[in-house]
C-alpha cells in the first residue's frame, strides 16, 4: 500500500474528499492535465448536470476520527479507489496518478470541514495551513482544492468566508442557510452570489463566489442507492424494470432545482454522510442513470455527466453572469419555525475553553520552538507537535469544538488534545534552556493542568518555587496572577527580586465541588501582579513560604459571610465595596447581584439546539435558572429585589475585593475588582461556576447570565465573527429579508468567540470578553445575555442521538467554570482599544511555568521591540526546514474603531526577532499553500463591477517592492499576511 | 462481463453460494485441483477454525427476487468477486478460475435453499435437479457442490435429507433445530451427527452426516463487521486499539464452541442475510484477526484460516470419528419456549395450493412435451418452459411457498408462475396437436384457470364444447369432474359417445364472496363422473346445452334450506343424506358438523409464526372460530350439540349430495358425498371457504377444522414428509429427547404435504388428503386438526416486518377454498393403498383442456400399458438434446405399509412409452449431476457399522446388470430412481 495509515486517513478523511469519476475516459475531459482543464466539456445549448460523487466523514459525531476510520472511512477508500481505477481501463495505477489526471479531486482541503461560529481565527487558518500543505506534499498542485466546501457547519461566518478568499479559493459552497432567507433566495434565483466578506479587507481579495446547495448536501430525494433507494433496473426482462420512470424522476428533480439557480449548470451532490463504502454500488446504479438520461436528452434538454465541485465553478463562472452580493452573514441557522440552531453556541462550554487554552499553548510551543532554533537539532524534536497539531486540527471540526457530537467523542477529542500538549510540552523545556542556556532550571519544568479547579500538585509538594511567565502576545502585558496553593503566606518577589504585594484567598465553594480536586492540599490562592511581562518574552518571579508577618508576606483575606436578614440594603452588592481605589470611567459602574426565583413569567423559552422535529419544540427546555446583574454608570437606584436563596460571603485585601455569590448548591459566582496596577486597560471579572445542573426526566436546563445595563441601545449589539471582526446585530432583523421571528430569545442568539458589546449614540458601551466561544444575544435594550452552560433532556432527532449530559469523572453532571470580563468606557476609541487588546490577551494569556531551581535569566523578549499595539503575530511556525519560518502578522483593527490604532501599519522584518535575522520573505495566500504573487483566482462580475481596482494593483505591486527590497510589511485594518522566511539564527 | 444477468444472478444468488478466499494463496492449499484437493491443510495438534465467508441471499423475502438482485446481491457478486480476485496476486481473470481454484465455491446449488415443511417431494427434486445442472454446465464438476447447505429453513425434514443423500452430498449443515434438543445435543457434543434419513432405502445411501451450526448461520456476535461490530484496530498508536482484545474475544468464543463438538475442527459461518456487498469491508477486517490470532497461536492453540463447509466436512471425516445416529426428524421448530415455528405450515393457503397445481401442470407439461417429441422441432419449444421452470424453482424457497414472506414478494411469486404457465400452455396445445395430428381442435385449447371459483369464461361463451381430460397419473384414474356453467341443463357425453349422468349445482355461497366472479355468467356447476381416463394418457368428453327433459340431460339440484328451530334433529346432517347407495366400509361414517360459538373455555392458543420475542408471544392470537365435525364408524350417538349461528342447505342429486353449512358470513362448508363410480378408491370430500377473515386490531385468527373421532388413536398420528415418508407422530414427545412441553396446540403440530391419518390397534383408521401444505396434528385422542387459513395481528419481530393480512383484489381479506378428502378404512393395508393411490391422484389432478372443435381422438394413453400400481412416473423432461430424456420412476409405498404393494417392482423401460423406444439407460444421482456408478460419497462410522453391506452391493451390481442388458429397473420401496436415457420415437 502506498500510504501508511495517517497518511490514508488523512487524504480522504481529513481532507473531505470529493471525488470525479469521468465514465467517458479522457474523451471527455479537455486534456489530461488537471485542474480545470481535466473538467468534462460543458454542452452547449443543454442544461448541464454535474453529477459530484462525495463523501461526507466527520472526523468524529457519533464515532470518534478513529473508530470512523476503522469503521467506515477506510472502505470508502479502497472502494472508491477501486471504482476509480477500474474506469476506463481497469488497469491498476495509484492514487497520485487519479489525482494527477482529475479523477480524484479535494475540496476545501483543510485538516477537517471546521465549524464556524465556535472556532477561533487561528486555529482556523491552522487547520486550513496542515491539511492544505499535507495536500501539497503529497500530490503537489494537482492535489490544491480550487473551492471550498463547507456543507454541513450550521450557519456561515463572515470572517470564515474572508479568510477562504484570502486562501484562495475561487468558490464556496454550504448546505444550510436560514430557512426563509433560502425561500427567498430560490425564489429571487440568489442561491449563488459574491460575498463580499470584509470591507476592511475589501473587493476582490475578501469575495468569494458562494453557493447554496439546493437543499443540503445528499443525494436528491430517491437517489440514494446506497442507502436502499430503489435503483435503476434497465432489464427490460424485469418484473420491476424502471429506467423511464427513474429518468422522469431524474428530470422532474432536475427541472425543478434549475428554478432556484441562475446558470445553465446544476451542481448534484451524489452523497452523503460516510457514503461510497460501497463504491461500486453508487457508482454502478449512477452510470446506469446517467446513460439513461443522457440517450434521452433531445425529450428533455439535459445534459449530465459526472463532475466536482470546483469543474461546476468553473462551468458556471465562464458564462461571465452578473451576481448579487452580500455582506452580512448567516448566523443564526435555522431550518424551519422555532428551531434556531444557537445551542451550540454553548454546547460543551469546558471543551470549547479546552480548546481555547490548548490553542494558545500549541502556538506559544510553536513560536518558543522557533526562537529557540529546535529544528536545528533535527526533525524529530518538531515531530513532537504532531500529536497536538493534529488534534488541534481534529477538534475544529463541526461536530468538534461545535459540541455537538456524541459524548464518547468528546472525550477522546479532549484526550487528544491533552496527550498532544503533554507530548509537546518537553519542547517548551528544550525551548527554554535553549533560550537561556539554563536546562539545569528548565529540565524540570512543569505545568499546573488544574489550576482551573485550583489546584496545583507542584505548589503541593514545594513550598519555596520559582514561577516563569511567558507572554505569548507582541506587547507587553499585566498579568493577574492567581497561583492554588497550600498555605496563607507567602513572599512573592518579582524579577527583581523585589517583593510584591500578594493576598491569599481560601478556595472558593464552587470549585470545591469538583471530584478532581480529591487530595489536593491546594486550598488557598495566591493573587498578585505581575507587571509587566515583556513582548512574546517572559519574567520570572520567586514564591517562598513564609511566617505570618514577615516583611512583604501575602495577606490572608478569609470569606467572611455577610449577614443578611430579608435583604441585603441597597447597595450591599455594589461591586465597589471591595476596593478602595477609584477607578477611572468606570468607577459609577454599579453591579447588584439579584437572585430571581423561578417564577412563572419569568421563565425564559429556549429552542433547544436541533430541536425543530418534535411536535413542541420548545417544550421541554425552560431555562430554570437565572442570574440577574444590574449595573449602569452613575445609576444607585434598586431594581425589584429578592434575596432568598442568595448567601453572601466578601474577601476584601490589597491585590482583588471579591463579593461571592452562592445562589444554589450549583450556581456559584464571584465578582472581582481589581487594585489598580497600573495597566491602562482595566477590566472587573466574573467568575461563574455552573454544574452538577440538576437533571430530571423532562426539564432542559439552560444557564445564562444576564447583564443589564441602563445603555440605550436601540436594539443593537455586536459581536465578534471567530474573534476578528465585529459584526452589527440587530434584534429580531436580519439584513437581506424581512425576518418573521419564531424565537425571541434563540432566534435573536449568536456566536460570541471574544468579545460582545453594546453602545450607546453618546458613546458610552458596555462589554463582555469571553474565554472560550459562547452564545448570546441582547434580548432587551441595555442588556447582555449569555449562555453559560446546557443540560438537554433528550436527543434532538438530527442525528447525535443522544441527550447532552455531560459527566464528570463522580459520574454527576459536569461543573464549568466561565470567566467573563467585564468593562464600561465613556468613548468608542477608549472601548476598542480596551476591548482589541484585552481578547488579544484573554486569548494570548501567560503560560506558566513552575520550577524548583532558581533560573539564571528572569527576564527576556523574544522580539527585539515590541510591535505596534495595533500588530501581533499570529503565527511563527518552522517550515521545511530549520532556517526557513512560517511568519504571519495580523492587524488588530476594523477601519474607524480607534483614530490612530486603525491605520495602517508597517513593520521591518529583518531585526524584528531576537534569536535570529530574516533574510528574506515571500509572501503566501492565507493557508500558505500559494505564492500570493503567482496565485490566481476567478474573478465574478458584481453589480459594482468586480477585479482589482487601479489602486489595488498599484498598492499592491508598491507592497510587493517593499517586501522584496526592505523586508518589510505593512499591515492594513483586518489584515493577516502569511509569510515564509528565511532565517539567519544569531 | 462475462455473465448475463439471469447467469451471474444464478451464480450466486439461487445457488447460495459459499465463498472460500485462501488467503494464503495456492500454497496453503494441498493441490491447484478443485474439490477437496482445494482445501487448506489442517494444521495437526492444532485446534482449527474454519471461517467459511458465506452470504446468505433469500430469493424473495422482505423484497422479490428482482428486488433483492439490484438492491444488493449485484454488489456482493461484484464486490466478491474482486475481493477474490484481489488475492493473491491481483491479477484479473475470470470467475470460472475462482470455481476452479476452489476461491468460490457453492454449497447446496439448487436453484434455492427451499423449504424442508412445506415443499412437495416432485418440486424438491425439480430445484435441486435444475440448479446443479446449472452449475454443471457453468463451471463443469469443480462447480460441484460437495455438501448441502440448509441454514435458514425453520426445522429439517426427514425425506428432505432422504433424497439430499442420493443426491450425492458429502454433508449437510442446518441452522435452526428446536432448543431444548439443541441443549441436549450440546451438552453431550450431538451436534453433529449421521442422519439415517430413510429405513425404506437404508444405509448408507440414505444416510447423511449432518450437522447443526452453533447457533444459526451468522456470523459469531461481535464479529459481524459489515453489521458495525467493533473492527480489529491494530495500529498500536490507536486510542482504540484492541487486536489482544479482539483475539481474546475470539479465541473466548472459539473454545465455548469448541465444548459442543467433537472434532478438531470448527466451522464459523461468517456471513448473514445479503451480507458482502462490501466484501472489502468482510475481508479486510478477517485478514487482520487471522493474522492476530494465528501471531499468538502457541497462546491459545488455535488455527484459524478460510475454508468452506466442504473442506470443514472433510476435515472432520478425516479424522474418522465414530458419530451417534438420528433418524427421527427436526419438526416442530421451537427457538424458544412457547414459540414453535408451525404457523408457517398453513400460512399463504392460497400460495401453497397455487404452488401445488402449478407443479401439477409442470410436469405434466413436461410429460407431453416429452412424448410428443417437441423438441425435435429445436429448442425454442422447449424454452418456453423457462420462466416456469425458473418461477417453480425460486417459489421453493424458504420465505417462498414456506408463506414467510412479505406480501409484494408473495404477490411477485404468484405472477412469476402464472406467466410461467400461461407461457407454457403453448406447448400443451402443441402437443396434442402433434400426438393426434389435429391441430384444428388443439391450437384452440383453453384452460379454465379460475375454475377453483366457479368461474369459467370459455363456458359462459359456449353452450357446447369439449372436454379434454389428460390424466398424469401412470395409472387408470377415476375423475368426478365439476366444471362452471352458465345453465342448469346440459347432455354430457363420454369418449364412447353415450350420455353420463350429470348433475348440475348452483354456485354456493362460499364462492360468491370472491371479487374476481365479477361478470361472470357461470352460475352453475356441472358435476359428472369421467371413469375412467388413461394413463398418462386423456379421454374427450362432449358437452351440449340441452333442453330440460331432454334424454340424458343433467339433473338440476338446487340448494334447499333446511328448516331448523332451535337446532337440528339428531342424525340432520348425517352426510349420508345426500345418497343412496351403500358405500363399502364407509357406510357406517357419520358426520355431523356443530357450530360451537365461541366460549372462553374454548379458545385454543396459538403460538404464532416466530412469536418468540414478544413478552407474552400467545397474548393475541386466539383462535377465534373453531369448526367441529364429529364421525365415527358405527356409532351415532350425539355429541353436544348447538345450532344457533349455523344455516344449514341441501343438495341431493345422482352424483352427489352436499350438505352446505353457512356458519358465519366468512366460513362456508360444503360436505359431498359422492354416488359410487365403480372406483375402489372412495372418499368424501370436505370443502372450507374461509375468508375474508374479519380484522380487528387485537386478534389474530387461526382458522382450524378439527376431525373428532372415537378412534383411540393413543396419542399417536401419522404425517408425511414432503408427500413420501409417513412419519409417526406422538403428542407432548420427541423421539430423542425429554420434551418439556410448552404449547398444547402449537407444539403438537406437524407439517402436513398430502396426508395425515389416525390409526387404531384393530387397524381401524381415518385419514386426511390434503389439497396443499398444511399444518395440523391430533391434540386429543381420535381427533385431527387442521388449519386452513389465518391472519396475525402484527409482525413477530423475527425479520419479516409485516403481519400477515393477506388481501383480495377487493381490498378485503382473501378467501381461501380448501378441500379435504376424508376417508375410513377397517384394515391398514386397504387404508395404505387408498391413501398412496389418492394422495398420488390429489397431486396429479387431470389436467381440463376446454375444445370447441370436435378432436379426431378420443381416448389415448402415453403408456403402452399402465404401469405397477405401486410405481409412478415423477419425471419425464427433455435433456440436451431431442433424443436424450431424464426420466424418474418411483416407489409408491413404504416397507410394510401394504402385503402386495410394498414389495419391490420391476419394470422394462424399453417400450414403456407409446410414442418412443428407450434404447438405454444411465442410471444417475436423485438430482442428475452425477453418474450413479461413479459418484462416491464419504463414509461416516456409526455404532451399528457404516459402508455398503455385501448385500447391497451384490444386489447394486445385479441391478447394474439388468439396466445395462435389459433396460430394466426395480424399484423397492420408497425408491426413486433418475435415468439419462437415450430414445428414438417411433
Amino acid at each position: 500500500s502506498p500510504f501508511c495509515y495517517w497518511e490514508m486517513r488523512n487524504l480522504l478523511l481529513a481532507a473531505v474528499a470529493t471525488l470525479l469519476l469521468c465514465s467517458c475516459s479522457a474523451a471527455q475531459r479537455e486534456a489530461t492535465s488537471c485542474g480545470y482543464n481535466a473538467c468534462p466539456k460543458p454542452v452547449p445549448g443543454r442544461y448541464n448536470v454535474h453529477l459530484v460523487p462525495h463523501t461526507h466523514d466527520d472526523v468524529g459525531w457519533l464515532r470518534t476520527v478513529d473508530q470512523y476510520y476503522y469503521y467506515e472511512v477506510q472502505f470508502i477508500i479502497d472502494t472508491v479507489i477501486e471504482e476509480l481505477l477500474d474506469n476506463p481501463e481497469r488497469k491498476f495505477t495509484y492514487v497520485k496518478q487519479l489525482v494527477k489526471n482529475g479523477q480524484l479531486q479535494f475540496a476545501l482541503g483543510g485538516w477537517c470541514m471546521d465549524d464556524e461560529a465556535t472556532t477561533h481565527y487561528v486555529d482556523i487558518i491552522d487547520q486550513h495551513t496542515q491539511g492544505l500543505r499535507f495536500l501539497n506534499d503529497t500530490f503537489g498542485d494537482c492535489g490544491r482544492p480550487r473551492v471550498a466546501w463547507q456543507v454541513d457547519p450550521f450557519g456561515h461566518s463572515k470572517e470564515h468566508t474572508a479568510m477562504l478568499a484570502q486562501m484562495g479559493f475561487d468558490g464556496l459552497y454550504y448546505g444550510r442557510i436560514d430557512y426563509q432567507d433560502q425561500a427567498l433566495r430560490r425564489k429571487t434565483r440568489r442561491m449563488e452570489m459574491v460575498w463580499q466578506a470584509s470591507q476592511d479587507i475589501g473587493s476582490p481579495r475578501a469575495d468569494l463566489f458562494s453557493g447554496k446547495l439546493y437543499d443540503g448536501y445528499c443525494q436528491p430525494g430517491g437517489f440514494g442507492f446506497e442507502y436502499g433507494d430503489e435503483p435503476v433496473q434497465d432489464d427490460p426482462q424485469l418484473y420491476d424494470y424502471n429506467v423511464e420512470q427513474k429518468v422522469k424522476q431524474f428530470v422532474d428533480m432536475v427541472n425543478s432545482r434549475r428554478q432556484v439557480y441562475s446558470s445553465d449548470h446544476l451542481m448534484l451532490t451524489m452523497g452523503c454522510d460516510f457514503q461510497y463504502q460501497n463504491a461500486r454500488k453508487n457508482f454502478k446504479i449512477y452510470d446506469k442513470l446517467i446513460k439513461a438520461v443522457n440517450a434521452r436528452t433531445a425529450a428533455h434538454n439535459i445534459t449530465v455527466y459526472y463532475s466536482t465541485p470546483s469543474c461546476y465553478t468553473k462551468s458556471v463562472h465562464d458564462q461571465n453572469l452578473m451576481w448579487t452580493v452580500k455582506s452580512d452573514d448567516f448566523f443564526p441557522y435555522a431550518h424551519q419555525a422555532h428551531a434556531f440552531w444557537t445551542g451550540y453556541f454553548t454546547s460543551r462550554a469546558a471543551l470549547k475553553r479546552y480548546v481555547r487554552t490548548a490553542s494558545n499553548q500549541f502556538q506559544a510551543i510553536k513560536q518558543t520552538s522557533c526562537l529557540a532554533g529546535l529544528q536545528r537539532a533535527g526533525p524529530q524534536l518538531e515531530a513532537k507537535l504532531d500529536l497536538l497539531r493534529q488534534a488541534m486540527g481534529v477538534v475544529q471540526h463541526h461536530d468538534g469544538v461545535s459540541g455537538t457530537e456524541k459524548q464518547v467523542v468528546a472525550y477522546d477529542y479532549a484526550l487528544r488534545v491533552s496527550t498532544g500538549i503533554n507530548q509537546a510540552y518537553s519542547l517548551l523545556q528544550s525551548a527554554w534552556a535553549n533560550l537561556t542556556g539554563d536546562s539545569a532550571a528548565y529540565s524540570g519544568m512543569s505545568s499546573c493542568s488544574l489550576a482551573n479547579i485550583s489546584y496545583c500538585p507542584f505548589t503541593d509538594s514545594n513550598n519555596n518555587f520559582y514561577l516563569h511567565f511567558y507572554n505569548p502576545v507582541s506587547h507587553p502585558v499585566w498579568h493577574l496572577a492567581r497561583i492554588p496553593v497550600k498555605g496563607r503566606y507567602y513572599v512573592v518577589s518579582n524579577q527583581q527580586g523585589q517583593a510584591v504585594t500578594s493576598q491569599t484567598i481560601p478556595v472558593n465553594n464552587g470549585t470545591l465541588r469538583v471530584p478532581e480536586r480529591a487530595g489536593a492540599k491546594s486550598s488557598y490562592e495566591l493573587v498578585f501582579n505581575v507587571s509587566t511581562i515583556p513582548a512574546m518574552g517572559f519574567v520570572v518571579y520567586r514564591v517562598a513560604a513564609a511566617a505570618p508577618g514577615s516583611p512583604g508576606v501575602s495577606t490572608f483575606t478569609p470569606i467572611q459571610s455577610v449577614f443578611m436578614d430579608s435583604k441585603p440594603a441597597d447597595g450591599e452588592l455594589d461591586w465597589r465595596d471591595g476596593g478602595s481605589e477609584s477607578l477611572n470611567e468606570r468607577e459609577s459602574l454599579d453591579y447588584r447581584p439579584v437572585f430571581a426565583p423561578l417564577k412563572r413569567d419569568d421563565v425564559i423559552e429556549f429552542s433547544q439546539l436541533k430541536e425543530a422535529k418534535k411536535s413542541n419544540p420548545i417544550g421541554d427546555s425552560k431555562m430554570s435558572y437565572m442570574a440577574y446583574y444590574y449595573g449602569y454608570p452613575g445609576n444607585n437606584s434598586a431594581p425589584e429585589f429578592t434575596a432568598s436563596g442568595a448567601y453572601l460571603f466578601r474577601v476584601t485585601g490589597p491585590v482583588v475585593n471579591e463579593t461571592h455569590v452562592v445562589w444554589s448548591n450549583w450556581t456559584y459566582q464571584v465578582l472581582r475588582k481589581f487594585a489598580n496596577n497600573g495597566d491602562s486597560l482595566q477590566y472587573s471579572e466574573n467568575e461563574l461556576t455552573v454544574g452538577p445542573i440538576p437533571y430530571d426526566a423532562n426539564t432542559g436546563r439552560e444557564v445564562i447570565v444576564r447583564y443589564n445595563t441602563q445603555l440605550n441601545s436601540s436594539a443593537t449589539f455586536y459581536t465578534d465573527a471567530n474573534g476578528r471582526q465585529v459584526l452589527r446585530r440587530v434584534r429580531d432583523y436580519r439584513p437581506t429579508w424581512p425576518l418573521q421571528q419564531t424565537e425571541n430569545v434563540s432566534g435573536n442568539y449568536y456566536p460570541i468567540n471574544s468579545q460582545i458589546f453594546l453602545n450607546q449614540s453618546d458613546g458610552s458601551s458596555f462589554m463582555v470578553l469571553t474565554d472560550r466561544s459562547e452564545g448570546g444575544g441582547s434580548i432587551n435594550d441595555g442588556q447582555i445575555e449569555i449562555m453559560l452552560h446546557r443540560i438537554t433532556v433528550r436527543d434532538d432527532a438530527l442525528g447525535v442521538g443522544e441527550a447532552l449530559q455531560e459527566k464528570g469523572s463522580d459520574g454527576r453532571g459536569l461543573v464549568v467554570k466561565v470567566t467573563h470580563w467585564l468593562a464600561a468606557d465613556q468613548s468608542l476609541p477608549s472601548s476598542s482599544r480596551r476591548r482589541r487588546e484585552l481578547a488579544n490577551r484573554r486569548y494570548r494569556e501567560p503560560l506558566i511555568g513552575y520550577l524548583t531551581a532558581e533560573p539564571k535569566v528572569k527576564s527576556w523578549s523574544g522580539l527585539r521591540r515590541p510591535l505596534p499595539e495595533n500588530v501581533q503575530v499570529v503565527t511563527l511556525d518552522d517550515w521545511r526546514g530549520p532556517n526557513t519560518k512560517l511568519l504571519r502578522l495580523e492587524h488588530l483593527y476594523q477601519i474607524g474603531e480607534h483614530p490612530a490604532l486603525s491605520q495602517p501599519v508597517t513593520v521591518a522584518l529583518g531585526q524584528l526577532f531576537a534569536t535570529f535575522n530574516i533574510l528574506s520573505a515571500t509572501e503566501l495566500t492565507l493557508a500558505a499553500n500559494q505564492n500570493l504573487n503567482s496565485a490566481q483566482r476567478l474573478q465574478w462580475r458584481t453589480p459594482a463591477g468586480g477585479g482589482t481596482t487601479v489602486g489595488d494593483a498599484a498598492r499592491e505591486a508598491e507592497e510587493r517592492l517593499q517586501l522584496e527590497q526592505d523586508i518589510t510589511v505593512t499591515l492594513r485594518p483586518m489584515q493577516i499576511r502569511t509569510f515564509v522566511v528565511q532565517v539567519q539564527y544569531l
